[in-house]
């Protein structure tokens, strides 16, 4: 069965904090009926540091659609192949294995995507299959779980690695200030994440079984509006409340394998904001602290979008306390309103980790 | 096994012929050092008509990337349904009985992408699997049908359904002047494509293996360079030649299943252009007439991106000569340089089709 390896994760250097983003916020908005309201809204995130691809002051310069899609391949080139190269050790195994790249990115453009470039510059097989995920945003690092899952299903003894991308503060649009976008600017942050599913063999996460969901009617609640100056995140103010609805999908999908949601062993959901996290404490019955990796990639990282499943994954391997069988659940949530879950149990390292390993598995800073 | 269904694909209304593209670039670039050179490669493409989503003149404005990539949208929306219905009615399927849905498109961005808008409005389940690919190009429509193929390997009771909405008249740019642009521009016409893949039942090609291949460093000769106007197409003068690099591949392939490429009883491949499928002829040591279905293609829609491989598909059902357990292949082609292929054998429909079906299956225009 297939099986989700140890993940790899990158922040970039450039760190700012709530106590920064708040003082941009009451500079950069000043005169803005509602800049309490964002205030506050930034303030209840809990993001205590984010961290960006470049310096803060510059990240606030929109230097065009163009440029900064360039910039977003150029910093991809840079910060994904040491993260490429932890994941695949991580898994123990190399390039020459990987017949499947899943390589998703909602905060840049390009075609052909970095697939293509890493099969040409990191000695990937030319027969490695690729398949490149732009359209499901935060939901995409739940969609790459679930879709290598599959095709470790199809093809037993596959591998396939997972790369997200996603430079989120290349998506910052100076001249939005609607309160969506304002709490937005205090909320997401940059990283790369990468990892293996094995379809055979490999230490980590037994995926059982995989579910997608899409809430009806809230296409229009996370969207991107495609302008001439880029992609314009929009977010809609009843996003927080949407976990009452997929509440019901991730009961579904437990209750299929006939689990139960208050007794679960592990929870590594997207950590959009605070309140998804509360509230699926809540609508499944379990306890907050089952959140507590998801919470952390929130706190030190903010949201990073579809990488942030790989994040919060990354911590529950660091706390290395988990029991053989141990049972648990996966999901990324993103724009449709989409759902990405899976099911899976802890599948212990047949060969204990030496400390050269443990040491390589720490997040990488680039 | 999984089964690759009859095809629908409607092209729109505006058909501008190859005299007219001819007048246009002679008006439009008299001036341009090339201009022979262009309306010789334009002449040699043998693309008699293409049909587009509006009329030529308007086609020649660009309203700014906001504007087409809206434009996009809109006639998605109103082209995309009565494909898909017609899709599902030739897979025996309604709406509730797909479980993935595959939705390409290189010509148009939005996110979340158009399988949340068909989720909610044509009455697939919720819990429809959704992959949108944007970044493969032309080779999208070959590796939407190897994605499903897998998809239904690993579950031999789902069904996977294939849209390909490439609206190429909405990428063009008029201040391009390149000869691999002028000749783009009389090379890409409009046209939605969809099928089923049928992990057990239905009729038509079943699918026995697929394999994907990238020609090494080739990542820069089909290419889109994002700007501020929207997505400009990079096509480098050496891509008519890459079939001579992609064939080992085929070969390769065909000989895994102990099959021979110059005894194939049908071929459906990407017609990008018609040194593709002259280089393929000879490549693999096939007769022309094997690529019929592709040319006809090229010659009655032009390159229609990644509909084009659905649409020979399309004429190959309704040729209707194969006999229970032909052989044949697909292969897409498109940027990286990146060619998708598989093979199958036509596994005929158990009950026959009546007339209503064959009305009902002809190719909509809408």
């Amino acid at each position: 069965m297939a099986v989700l390896c140890r993940p790899a994760v990158a922040v970039p250097e450039h760190v700012v904090t709530m106590e920064e983003t708040l003082e941009l916020a009451q500079r950069l908005h000043a005169d803005h009926p509602q800049l309490p309201l964002a205030l506050r809204l930034i303030q209840n995130t809990g993001v205590a540091t984010r961290h960006l691809v470049q310096p803060v002051s510059k990240a606030l310069q929109h230097p065009g659609f163009e440029a900064r899609n360039a910039q977003h391949t150029e910093y991809a080139k840079a910060h994904v192949p040491p993260v490429v190269r932890s994941a695949l050790h991580n898994a123990d195994l190399t390039a020459q294995d990987i017949d499947l790249l899943i390589y998703v990115s909602c905060t840049g453009f390009a075609m052909p995507s970095m697939t293509a470039w890493l099969i040409n510059t990191m000695g990937f097989r030319p027969d490695t299959r690729q398949l490149p995920i732009a359209q499901l945003g935060c939901a995409a690092g739940g969609a790459a779980i679930n879709r290598a899952h599959d095709f470790c299903t199809a093809y037993p003894y596959a591998n396939a690695l997972i790369v997200a991308c996603e430079f989120c503060s290349l998506q910052y649009q100076p001249t939005d200030d609607g309160i969506g976008t304002l709490l937005s600017n205090g909320l997401f942050g940059d990283a790369v994440a990468a990892a293996v599913v094995r379809g055979s063999g490999g230490a980590g996460v037994q995926l059982q079984r995989n579910a997608s969901y899409l809430v009806p009617d809230t296409e229009d609640w996370i969207s991107y509006a495609v302008k001439d100056t880029g992609f314009h995140f929009q977010l809609d103010s009843r996003v927080p409340t949407t976990m009452a609805m997929v509440a019901p999908a991730l009961r579904d999908l437990v209750a299929a394998e006939r689990w139960d949601t208050s007794r679960l062993d592990f929870a590594v959901v997207h950590a959009g904001g605070p309140r998804i996290l509360d509230d699926l404490a809540i609508h499944l019955n379990a306890p907050p602290s089952l959140f507590r990796h998801s919470r952390a990639t929130l706190t030190e990282y903010g949201n990073i979008a579809s990488a942030t499943v790989l994040d919060a994954l990354r911590r529950l391997f660091a706390e290395d306390m988990l029991g053989d069988g141990a049972r648990g659940m996966l999901a990324g949530f993103g724009p449709g309103i989409t759902a990405e879950m899976a099911l899976g149990t802890w599948q212990p390292a047949v060969t204990s980790t030496d400390w050269e390993d443990e040491l390589f598995n720490e997040a990488v800073t680039v």
